[in-house]
């Protein structure tokens, strides 16, 4: 009997999401789950440094045997953006620290592989959830589903292809594939 | 008579400099500097990890009391934009991990610093060190330039306001006191 933990991380500068699934015998069930707030937080280097801490903690906690994590790579303007990409760098990390695998899945993947299709809502995600991991009731954390969602769709993604995962893990070849997903920037003040 | 060393960081996703500044007697001089190149690494995961990994390398053997990075907040692109983000947090998170204190300084609080102008070329400010750090000659590798110049402007700003550094450490303040360098931004993909 193979035993296995994934831990999936949705990392964000205002809440962050842990969620974490066991593998037994080649079929999951919900671990272990957790929501970091970072509202509260106005300082940037205060919550970076949450992150780092928190992140650090919950691996220390669930004892991962792999991680995937879940990497938009747009926001509404620069400044987020620019946020988002030190929140995600914070949060990867927080990984290295552990020595840890690190898989990373677009958001657009993670609905393809829980849902069927890559527009799929937050409800159909949690709906899904609750059907493919047996829950009682529907998860109603968004945070907290989009990270179970993100370790699902890496088990999903290695167990289909049976062979080592195919995440996106090169820049260019997502952004080549993804050609929707770029977007037109303009810098004002030059 | 006191002794402090200052690290000044500037990250990014091709190369990154490492450079130290010694303070003693109120007095700067050059300590130690390091390149770190990047460019022959493709995977984004064995770059990032590659940060952090020579980012808390470096910090173990300079061992410095405080340290200083140098973080635009603009690129040419979105993607690159995230990527510089990412950089950043792998290396503020391997600063984290070593519990020593980080400022962080816009590259025009550095060239006005150095130079007392905010558009400084890396030639002038590479030249006025030369003169602050009474250095034999021009130093020509401007990633370096760039990390001695953050130590340096770390030291003058703590040092003239003879209080604890007033660094901008907050997103909300720094863009709205530097209005010009907000981008426009649209998602195409919408």
């Amino acid at each position: 009997m193979t035993k296995k933990i994934i831990l999936g991380i949705d990392p964000g500068t205002q809440k962050m999401g842990f969620g974490a699934v066991k593998i037994e015998n080649n079929k999951p069930s919900l671990f272990k789950t957790h929501e970091l707030k970072l509202t509260q937080i106005s300082d940037p280097y205060r919550k970076l440094r949450e992150i780092y801490v928190k992140s650090k903690e919950q691996i220390d906690l669930i004892k991962p045997d792999e991680i995937a994590i879940e990497a938009p790579f747009y926001a509404t303007n620069p400044q987020s953006l620019l946020k988002l990409g030190r929140a995600q760098g914070v949060a990867i990390a927080a990984v290295f620290s552990k020595n840890v695998t690190v898989t990373e899945y677009s958001p657009r993947k993670v609905k393809q592989s829980i849902v069927g299709r890559g527009d799929a809502s937050k409800e159909q995600i949690a709906q899904m959830l609750k059907s493919l991991l047996a829950l009682d009731t529907i998860p109603n954390n968004y945070d907290v589903t989009d990270a179970i969602a993100v370790a699902l769709c890496h088990f999903y993604n290695r167990n289909r292809l049976n062979i080592s995962p195919k995440p996106y893990n090169s820049w260019n070849s997502y952004v080549n594939n993804n050609p929707q997903r770029l977007v037109s920037f303009k810098d004002s003040s030059k």
